[in-house]
């Protein structure tokens, strides 16, 4: 019998989008449900942790984004085929969000001073991770992991479009094989119907300009 | 062949500690390079994204602690048998890292007010995270993940140090089943081992006072 899925999330793409990704690219039917600020405080006490995201399997709630993209991956054939290809796609995962949690906490520190520290070590960061990434993506022809689609990939893609909201539109510019692996994943039949058709979803809420969408990309 | 192994990290227990553990579980000799602060500027540029841990496996450069970690596993024979449960470890072991990483960050922070707000926080976290490890942890027979011992336990086991010097020595008074996993993973002959003998080695730098070490229970 099918296994039922329902993404639980708030109308943001952030760590819901990539989960909404990888189940459209396996074209495995979810419900989308995506709770206001409103309702939150009346469900936050029925989900496991206090957290969103969760996906529910079957009525069973499960938290942690991250670990409901690895499983997916496994279920839509998007994992490595070995320790090793697993371990390339979970440093370039663990790469991509270290680099989304710099951005991300320049945008939301409110103390001048502090804000000044982060921007500089996020200057730092931003072309040596970037950089490492590109080199990778480079030998992988346009795959950030493996030479071929991986879940990490959907983690870029999700990030970039965060990323291009946070540091601005020209963020790529200089790294040709990441855009090449935006195009590959646009490519792929599931995730740009997804994109397509997606609800208007901003990237974040807070401080964030939400200029950038991939909509405009398929 | 044998494969040589290298941790290197500096001489503090935080994200390297789970590395040396799981290659001293597995019996698997390895080099345990500790780089003091004064060498750290002469090392970063030389390390993939400037960050420690790395492990070295044959001369080659892997960042990222809990990639590590995850990679280790299947070497030492400490992950799922499946993806369902490679799931509920990966579940088990973001909660401890956020867990963690909430507590962290009340220690680091020097702003009263952020300081109040971020301790508020950390005091609603703390029973509901340990609360949902302690009801996984009694359904298992004393270990986190799965009903025996998974690299979960193990990460387990570095945090709850961690958690006894920022959060006080009774943190785990009142959760039977988490002291069940301790005892379980302390048991284990290459674990015990290890502590019994690992060198000196502070939880973190920073304002964190060093009182509880695991090697008084070995």
């Amino acid at each position: 019998m099918a296994h039922t899925y329902k993404v639980k999330y708030f109308n943001f793409t952030a760590r819901g989008e990539p989960i909404r990704m990888l189940l459209s690219y396996g074209e495995i039917p979810f419900e989308d449900e995506r709770i206001s600020r409103e309702d939150w405080p009346k469900i936050k006490p029925s989900t496991p942790l206090g957290q969103l995201p969760v996906l529910e399997i079957d009525g069973k709630q499960i938290p942690h984004s991250v670990s409901i993209c690895r499983y997916l991956a496994t279920i839509v054939k998007l994992d490595g085929k070995d320790a090793k290809e697993n371990l390339r796609i979970d440093v370039a995962v663990e790469t991509l969000l270290d680099l989304q949690k710099l951005a991300f906490e320049c945008v939301m520190e409110s103390d001048a001073a502090k804000k000044d520290e982060k921007n500089k070590k996020l200057k730092e960061s931003v072309p040596l991770y970037l950089g490492k990434l590109e080199e990778h993506a480079n030998k992988n022809g346009g795959y950030i992991a493996l030479d071929r689609l991986s879940w990490a990939d959907i983690i870029f893609i999700c990030i970039y479009e965060g990323l291009m909201n946070i540091l601005g539109k020209n963020t790529f510019d200089s790294y040709p094989s990441l855009q090449k692996i935006k195009k590959n994943v646009l490519d792929v039949k599931g995730i740009r119907n997804w994109i397509k058709n997606r609800p208007e979803t901003p990237s974040s809420m807070g401080p964030l300009k939400f200029e950038y969408d991939l909509k405009q990309e398929v």
